[in-house]
């Protein structure tokens, strides 16, 4: 929705607050979705969004309530009495509660765990020993099951009794007796095969699932592959104890794909939007990178310190040096990136290193030579003729050509290899882009230029 | 699945089909997912995985048709008899059809088209007309239309006869005499309402839906955030015209997300995988952006060519050239990332402009001081005390932290204005990343580094 839904809408409801028509703002917000309620509130103060969250129904009240930040939950629960936040615990989904828990201050989980009932709150103590980052960190235990000597009328009947509290009725799961997995049925292949038949008769028996371990990256990213709404987890036993469905799989991969962009431009991860991070924690992500990437950039200084007295002789290799710098940086760079984001997707592995590296240093040689080619045109036609720079020696061109070519190879070869080897080692791959690369092709493409200017020029 | 079981699997039907044991393979490939059978066919020889094809339960074949690559598909096409392409085309969803048809030359594209049903013609081509990045282009033609005034059992019967041809059914939609969207009826409150209820008292009326001509990243943003299965595609007028699916958009957002930091690394977007790409495509993807920032660094060369003299006069300065220019660059990609990415998300739009600067401004300081205070102790203990260079004077080191917290400054507001500003005169923001703002702050840098010289150095 386009930024004026939310402002006019905040003017008319803030009016009709002021005229105390609670019944008209009911039936305004029962008419939004869930999350256009929760931006909405945003734009209000916390007491006044307290008031407003108590005018809602009280089920599409404890929908708004998910999708809602961390900051504007904490002052509702806050506010709420227990009977109210017992309502709402009530509502919520498992995985929904857990990932609330996550980022509340120990006080108010204890008020949240004390609402919630004793078999939910088993679950969601189970549910919290995960792994950070697991497929069970993100699954919910809140599925449909079925036996497969059930009839598709009788497996309907299950859905009707428990389905109002499950997260998606759409897969369901068949287990044995000691609740191993062992097919899974949709809803769509029951409607087809009518009342009569038997779940087991429908049921796909080559499953894929996944463990309680596993990453939730490769889960959210074998989803996509896969097409998935849902996607079982099973523990070591191949017990099913969860299933992780497409909106979580969906926002996994839109927060990796933001994690690793972060990366790749130095800043440490963070889980928050932009304008929600205070000044001082994204000072926080920022920085460290930037001081270590002073500090090796040093090095870089103490390359050209070391021919410092040779420089002065031939003073108009000095103009390049940004230049080479940074199309070594740049070229560096997209393999980097490229080789990264292949990683990430799958579409790579270290397995491939050689293939890559071959690759790449097929490119490589076809980008230097025609940058070498534009830039020795440059040189002559610009720098010398059109600018009369006499200083520039024919000798001076040849070695600003070289060392463009050799910095190019050698940045798309580092560029290329870096991000693998991190990824061998458990590295996050992401770490080794342009920032870091630049870093180290910077001084790398500085001594390929001394060591040929000494070579070609002889100072 | 790991490379392994792919390779395992590949040894195992080679040699099956060595032995001619057909069905063998017949029964192993069709307890495999689609997906993994399309990657396992890429081991094999174009002759061999058509013998593999043709081995296949017709129905399974074709949905393992739309998972394969172009290559492979239009290998697979022109081996095809009539009779076959005319049953694989009979069993594919519109969508794939069209996306498939898209990368085909036109001789094939005339074979397809030639062995669909006129009315499957009529919608491939009315799909075919949609602009590419539109709601229209990727959107499919197959779901499930109700009235209001039908009960849930015929609903069920409905879904029944069309069910197996239509991309989900997990959500209907319910259309006027004219075909207007008026609501929208998930399976699971039919189920929950029974068999009795009428689909009008079931549905949700107030609908969240989408114009052909939408951006089709917007329209997967927006699927991601409302959690949706499937989201109704309508004309100008309201009518109902397709439907856009959860699968569909993941993919969507994963492309979106690839090319977004293929552009932030200077690389035109490309829509095949890496390792499929062909060395002289990569480097057509790579060189104009290489180039164009080549010649524009060429600027920053002339800046230090205007100040050589005077360098030449404090030459100790020189070292520290790499490292202003790469913490500036640094500084400003940060920024630009991830004002970029708030940008691609939604989080930020141009109406925020003053606020992000502001927020900028101040993390800046914040940085630029830490760097500043970080770097004034090392050239103090370290160059200074440590490498007794006795030429690096107060006046020195002081030019260069001021330098540091200036350039750091800029960069950062640089960074955050311009993604901001592209967007808005309709550029694509994820150009103004990391490269295009470092070759910019480089030459601002150097010529904040050489006006602070003057003035401190009276050089």
């Amino acid at each position: 929705m386009p930024e004026e839904y939310y402002e006019d809408l905040y003017e008319e409801i803030d009016e009709l607050t002021e005229e105390k028509n609670y019944s008209k703002i009911r039936s305004i917000l029962s008419d939004m979705a869930a999350t256009d309620v929760a931006l909405l509130f945003e734009r209000f103060s916390a007491e006044k969004y307290t008031l407003l969250f108590r005018i809602l129904p009280k089920e599409f009240a404890a929908e708004c309530f998910v999708e809602m930040d961390t900051d504007m939950q904490r002052a509702l629960v806050e506010a709420f009495s227990d009977a109210e936040l017992g309502y709402v615990v009530d509502k919520l989904f498992i995985d929904d509660t857990v990932d609330i828990i996550e980022e509340m201050p120990s006080g108010i989980v204890k008020r949240i765990l004390a609402q919630a009932t004793p078999e939910k709150r088993s679950m969601i103590n189970q549910l919290l020993h995960y792994p950070k980052d697991s497929a069970g960190s993100i699954m919910t235990t809140e599925f449909v099951e079925l036996k497969p000597d059930m009839l598709v009328s009788e497996a309907f009947c299950r859905i009707r009794e428990t389905g109002l509290k499950k997260e998606t009725v759409y897969t369901c799961y068949v287990t044995d007796s000691e609740r191993r997995l062992i097919g899974v049925v949709t809803v769509k292949d029951m409607i087809l095969g009518g009342d009569a038949a038997a779940v087991g008769e429908l049921m796909e028996t080559s499953i894929i699932s996944v463990n309680t371990h596993d990453d939730k990256e490769d889960v959210a990213r074998s989803m996509d592959k896969y097409d998935f709404l849902a996607i079982p987890v099973v523990d070591n036993e191949n017990r099913l104890v969860g299933i992780v469905t497409f909106d979580d799989a969906m926002d996994v991969i839109s927060e990796e794909d933001t994690e690793d962009i972060e990366r790749m431009a130095a800043i440490l991860p963070s889980d928050k939007p932009y304008l929600k991070t205070s000044i001082f924690e994204t000072w926080k992500k920022r920085i460290p990178w930037l001081l270590l990437l002073m500090i090796s950039a040093t090095f870089t200084g103490q390359i050209i310190s070391g021919f410092e007295d040779r420089l002065a002789a031939v003073s108009v290799l000095i103009a390049y040096i940004p230049m080479l710098m940074d199309t070594g940086g740049n070229s560096g760079s997209q393999s980097s990136v490229t080789v990264i984001r292949g990683l990430s997707l799958g579409e790579i592995s270290f397995s491939d290193f050689f293939r890559v590296l071959w690759r790449e240093l097929r490119v490589s040689v076809l980008c230097g030579v025609t940058l070498a080619a534009a830039n020795f045109v440059k040189l002559i036609l610009i720098d010398r003729i059109a600018f009369g720079n006499t200083e520039l020696s024919y000798a001076a061109i040849t070695t600003v050509c070289l060392t463009l070519v050799a910095t190019v190879i050698i940045s798309k070869l580092v560029g290329a290899s870096l991000p693998m080897l991190a990824e061998k080692i458990g590295f996050d791959p992401a770490v080794m882009a342009s920032p870091f690369i630049t870093t180290v092709v910077d001084a790398l493409s500085l001594l390929i230029y001394f060591r040929f200017a000494t070579m070609i020029l002889n100072t």
